[in-house]
């Protein structure tokens, strides 16, 4: 129990509806005062911050798009023609790209470590000091073509299973691709298997430079009092790290969506976290957290502005 | 397979972001088009009306709150005080509530006909009337202590089953409520069981004057060219008997949401409707199909706004 989420379930139980009958508004209301630390939240400042990164890993055959899309999209991004854009706008959000050293793409996994301790590190603390003091509430977006790989591999490194139980066609590679997404993942398990029960050697053996950043995000988050939307399979695979880490280590955090990509369901299930939407989405960019930032300011909408039974002259049964 | 809508499908195969990967976002658009008669869908102007009405039928004690409720929320809709206040401005949607007669609620189902056909089609056309030509989307919400007993009622007489197979808890009526709520329905499906096969009569004896509004309003909705997005339980089932009546009846809408109460889900499958949001909500008002116009917003910004891979100069696969 604390104090601001049930300062908000008090007044919850005042306001001029039947008691629990805004669903999941009346506990995202509470979540956010938890979180924030206040029995009032706020929304007055939301961001979205989508980091990119290069992957190794492609040279196994593993996306069906060059890697050459990443700077692109990136490009893209700054001049306001992704879906990302047009989201955060609707979303009131303002919008962060970071891309992380997009020309050295991290080693291929299934030959070497994705990071070294130091590369590792470099991404973790990139992403910990993009998080602002004073944000309401964040989302994280990711783009890395290729990386619905690793994000694969880190999901089976953490949970168990193989290739086939967590890859998904990601972009859209063909029957053969996805064949070799499976066998990429299988190598790169065996390879680093015995640093499989270390969840952070996980992120950097078997991962990328922008999951890396949201793992160092998503902790800085919880450090500064912000709650966090989590994104799609690629964007819960970063941050998963730290549920292994800590029973409570995700727990200011919400699943916006659970994506289309295969794993998606899955990893939620194993984190023990329930999708607030589910809009066969797997775009990724923060694409799906966007989504969700709306119903979170419904949520604080009804909490802060509707009036209770008394100031109505409404009977209360 | 209509013009505006395979124009949007092209548009969508265009924009940067791999094919599909916006799930839902990419048929609403498409839905939206086709509905409006638009190649490049609008959304202007976006309304919210709410119906109010009373129920004979609180006679049998079905329900958790007194009638007087529902004049005390119409003067909470008019202060600003309800969620569906809230909802409608954070949707940018305009509120419209129109309240039927309140003094003198529906006959009691158990004993006579909810509404003569006078009654009906009095209610039906107010419906039918509140719907502007120039609107590009629609959203409709309800007000009516012991409503959900005609909604679980209606969706008996037209799909089949007892009141123990649609009715829910409603505002929340305990366990003895809620066996008063099957006997009613049960009662009242016994004395009209004569006119079940007509839809029409169905939703004049079993119905209620806020429920037939809606059904006028959502077929007006069809020849005015204005989209429609259903709220919860009580507005589905007073739209069915239009998919009774014709296969295509209710094509031009979509479910924003599925409600927790307890006939909802089985009463979109019946409809085959699938809901875009499933949020644990339960309070009616408009409230849920409110929380979903943002999700229709999201993806026309998305198919209005986004650039080409052409326009982007990003490589396509």
């Amino acid at each position: 129990s604390d104090p601001a989420a049930d300062a908000v379930s008090r007044r919850q139980d005042t306001l001029t509806k039947p008691r629990g009958s805004l669903g999941k508004l009346e506990s995202i209301a509470a979540w956010l005062a938890r979180w924030q630390g206040r029995d009032m939240p706020r929304l007055d400042r939301v961001k979205v911050i989508v980091f990119a990164g290069n992957h190794g890993v492609t040279a196994q055959g593993v996306s069906a798009y060059p890697s050459e899309v990443t700077v692109q999209m990136v490009a893209n991004f700054a001049g306001g023609g992704a879906a990302i854009n047009q989201l955060a706008r609707l979303a009131g959000a303002e919008l962060s790209v970071i891309p992380l050293d997009l020309n050295h793409p991290t080693g291929d996994f299934t030959q070497t470590v994705a990071m070294n301790e130091a590369e590792f590190l470099a991404a973790v603390s990139t992403g910990y000091e993009s998080v602002d003091e004073d944000l309401d509430l964040i989302c994280f977006g990711e783009m890395g073509i290729g990386n619905t790989t690793p994000a694969a591999a880190i999901a089976a490194g953490l949970f168990g299973g193989t290739g086939r139980d967590w890859a998904g066609r990601g972009t859209g590679v063909d029957d053969s691709g996805l064949s070799r997404k499976f066998a990429a993942i299988d190598a790169g398990l065996a390879r680093h298997a015995a640093t499989l029960a270390d969840p952070l050697a996980v992120a950097a053996n078997l991962g990328g430079r922008e999951l890396a950043a949201i793992l160092g995000a998503t902790l800085a988050a919880r450090h500064r009092n912000v709650p966090v939307l989590l994104d799609g399979f690629v964007v819960t695979a970063a941050a998963a790290p730290l549920a292994k880490l800590h029973p409570e280590g995700l727990a200011h955090t919400l699943s916006a969506h659970v994506s289309a990509e295969a794993g998606h369901r899955q990893l939620l299930e194993a984190l023990k976290l329930a999708p607030l939407l589910d809009l066969g989405m797997r775009l990724g960019e923060g694409s799906g957290a966007c989504l969700a930032v709306n119903i979170v300011r419904s949520a604080l909408e009804c909490h802060a502005r509707m009036a209770s039974f008394a100031e109505a002259g409404v009977t209360d049964k």
